[in-house]
């Protein structure tokens, strides 16, 4: 059997840090379960479980955004993922960044600190 | 007011990402609390919220290898922090590896990627 996180932990639902293969540019972070892990080792494309809309979540699905698997690596605690991609599109972001994490903490205020990569409007049309 | 993750989410427990300012290596994943924020900005030098011993946790407080703050920054959904930090004594494992993340998966299993970079017997003496 392949080796995997401790899925009993978390409640069956563990962080997942995305992080560029290429610019070790954090991206995003998301979660996964047992079945999101399964999908992503067997495509090679990340999948998450959507909190939120309570589903396996194809990350990019919509925007075509999606994250290519290069490395996995877990942590000592086997409760944390990190995993090295190639993010298609050049953005991880809805929103239209690069990184989710376009803020940094400046003189007590977020500041942006980037370019949106695309509009998120044109991407996301209902 | 300084602004702030929203710990209104997540019982008031965010995940935080602790990247090398340097080598933009992920070094771990912990959690904070409002307090663990306050205490961390208080004190550039990054404080979590330990969940097993359910109390603030000033990092490296054993190890000596405390995080010095370099930069803090949140993601779309307010709900995810990363702070880039020098790590101090080079190391942010307990189990001696300079990251939490030094195991990859390779052909099933997960194969350790590097050296340790000190020996946790002789730094946590009981």
């Amino acid at each position: 059997m392949t080796a995997q996180p401790d899925f009993s932990k978390g409640g069956g639902l563990l962080p997942v840090i995305a992080q560029d293969a290429d610019s070790g540019r954090v991206l995003m972070l998301a979660y996964m379960n047992q079945e999101a892990w399964e999908k992503t080792l067997e495509t090679g494309t990340v999948h998450y479980w959507s909190r939120s809309r309570r589903k396996l979540w194809l990350k990019g699905e919509t925007s075509g955004h999606v994250q290519k698997v290069v490395d996995i690596l877990v942590d000592c605690d086997l409760d944390t993922i990190l995993i090295k991609v190639h993010q298609l599109g050049g953005a991880a972001c809805h929103e239209g960044y690069q990184s989710c994490f376009f803020r940094r903490l400046k003189d007590g205020t977020f500041e942006i600190t980037e370019e949106k990569v695309f509009d998120p409007k044109e991407v996301y049309k209902s």
